[in-house]
């Protein structure tokens, strides 16, 4: 158990951006993320906060405790044969995607600089935590839906199980599950074998990995991903006089969306250009427009959607155009079906943490004559 | 039946807006409207697409077909003993409040120019929708819950029940109500009696007032207020060349945030100021901060957040400071709890129906010497 372990084949694919080795936060280039509508799991992002725990399958228990009217304690073999099992498309988005487009405005120390590429999609199966809170009895007083990783992580000299949770409806909804399957293939280790936490539409953080454990209780979790990190604070708020309990616990996410290709910076040859991307939204909403601008912002072209549209999936869009010889700046921005839009400035959104970067995703190219 | 009637008592009340005599529409001015967290059943805002029609409670009968198993013909007296009753707070806010703000930016013909004050909180009570949908049994086809409303509207020379409809999942939620009280009074006739459609979140039109008939089908009410009226097109459509079935139809309502006293053009003496207004957001989302500037969005401060915050309900906000001598900008801007932001420029919100306006809200004050 917690032997840092390698994330096959990631360490292997000269392509893949590690942002960083130990723990291992790695996620592929756009292109290659946008390549495929479900990502392969060998391409899908990793976010660890410690090192990779190799649990024996055989051994392992998921207890559930708490405000519950009978504690469980769970093998692999009861969760698969006592409960239905349930499939589901969803992206996993990490609440620090897009971080660079914030450094950009403003250092962030500390934190891990992500472009744009720690989102993914997978299909996942397994079992609705809902189905495991009936049969543990919900108290009438329980509220929040604690998780906690079997990963050992460090923070500040403290050794702690990674960890967050969930407001109670969002657990008891029908989409929240328990999965030990990641497109038809067992949970890789590092995604969190042999069980893991998917909140469609929530931060990355709360799905969580290794789970071991869930709590019911009144208020949310203590773990330090919940009660420290993972908050968000004013653009005006510093670190070095935060008043962390003041900051907003994040979980559903917002809008977001982003130019996988071209690539900033990118060359290109006149001719029809194919500007691919993809969009977001948290909370059960649907993508519902994105526009595209070759000026910066002063006009707009609506992209065409893709057919794929799962609630709580990305979707992808494009838009072919032709660019006349020289510099431009492409721009993205999406509404969502409660006419919902992002910021335009990511001066509006910078945060000391560096979440939920959601300003119009801006990409600059040279077309060459 | 369907004869025109005051609206009382606002046709008494002078400090009521009114923004349209024939069919009645009206909202109490800012400050009024900022007076109360629960509005009074004479101040709450009225949105009338018709005459307001006079229905006789012991003849009245609400019909429920389409896609059941069991269509029902159920009278007040079916509804109010046969149902388990639930009380709701809840804010309605039409598609069309601030339209001001974007008729500023360009005019927008033909629509009622609301300040912001086409929005009210009320407590309701009533009966869940999908009680008396789980009496009628749905089909597994049904997707859509379509209401019709037995007031008589006239758009284009055609004349027309006004309707709506809401997806099945919406109508399943238990806070969707169908109620015949309003604070505590019997509903008023202005407002919907005998039985009107509470849907929380979303855009008032979808809250069918008078209503008489229920229809389950696989796709959205075809009426003109669904299928034409409340959609949303980009910024660059033009009314004379739109393809009405391209815009995006409205249903959850996106967040807002108002000042409500002190009010444009105000001329204030110096001193403490306590700047007041309310926010909103649907989705089941809440209102997590409220920044407000006084130089017209340079600098920014929190505003404190009132103590009532209830799901489906707006949020007051206050702040009080003192302002130097001479003109201010007031800004206010809010972000719910996934984070989600109000676009800064009403020009990046405008459309030739005038829906949907959440741009930072601006008031212009003079500070006296």
């Amino acid at each position: 158990m917690n032997e840092q372990t390698p994330a096959p084949p990631f360490d292997k694919d000269p392509a893949i951006l590690i942002r960083q080795a130990t723990p291992f936060n790695a996620g592929p280039p756009l292109p290659l993320l946008r390549a495929a509508f479900v990502t392969p799991n060998e391409r899908f992002f990793v976010r660890s906060h410690g090192d990779v725990p190799l649990i024996d399958p055989d051994t392992y228990r998921l207890t559930v405790d708490g405000l519950v009217s009978r504690p469980l304690e769970l093998s692999l073999t009861d969760l698969q044969a006592g409960f239905t099992r349930h499939t589901l498309l969803a992206t996993v988005q990490c609440a620090g995607n897009r971080r660079q487009d914030l450094i950009a405005v403003e250092p962030i120390p500390g934190e891990l600089a992500w472009g744009a590429e720690a989102i993914s999609t997978a299909v996942w199966s397994g079992v609705r935590l809902r189905d495991i809170l009936h049969t543990a009895g919900v108290k009438p007083e329980a509220a929040h839906i604690a998780f906690s990783g079997l990963d050992a992580t460090e923070r500040h000299g403290d050794h702690f199980n990674f960890g967050g949770s969930i407001p109670l409806d969002k657990a008891l909804h029908p989409d929240t599950l328990l999965v030990d399957t990641m497109n038809d293939a067992p949970l890789p280790a590092v995604h969190g074998a042999p069980l893991r936490v998917i909140v469609p539409g929530y931060i990355g953080a709360r799905s969580v990995k290794w789970l071991g454990g869930i709590t019911l209780q009144t208020a949310p979790s203590d773990n330090y991903f919940q009660a420290v990190a993972y908050r968000l604070f004013p653009s005006t708020t510093r670190k070095e006089t935060v008043d962390w309990a003041s900051g907003m616990m994040l979980g559903e996410l917002s809008l977001n969306a982003v130019i996988c290709t071209p690539t900033e910076g990118a060359r290109l040859p006149t001719g029809p250009l194919s500007i691919q991307g993809y969009a977001t939204v948290g909370g059960g909403r649907i993508v519902s427009r994105v526009d595209v601008s070759t000026d910066g912002g002063a006009t707009w072209q609506q992209a065409e959607l893709g057919a794929e549209n799962a609630t709580w999936a990305w979707r992808f869009w494009s838009l072919t155009l032709a660019l006349a010889v020289g510099e431009h700046q492409l721009v993205v921005r999406m509404i969502d079906s409660a006419a919902n839009m992002q910021p335009a400035d990511a001066r509006l959104v910078w945060n000391f943490k560096g979440y939920m970067s959601n300003a119009w995703h801006r990409v600059n190219v040279v077309v060459e004559g």
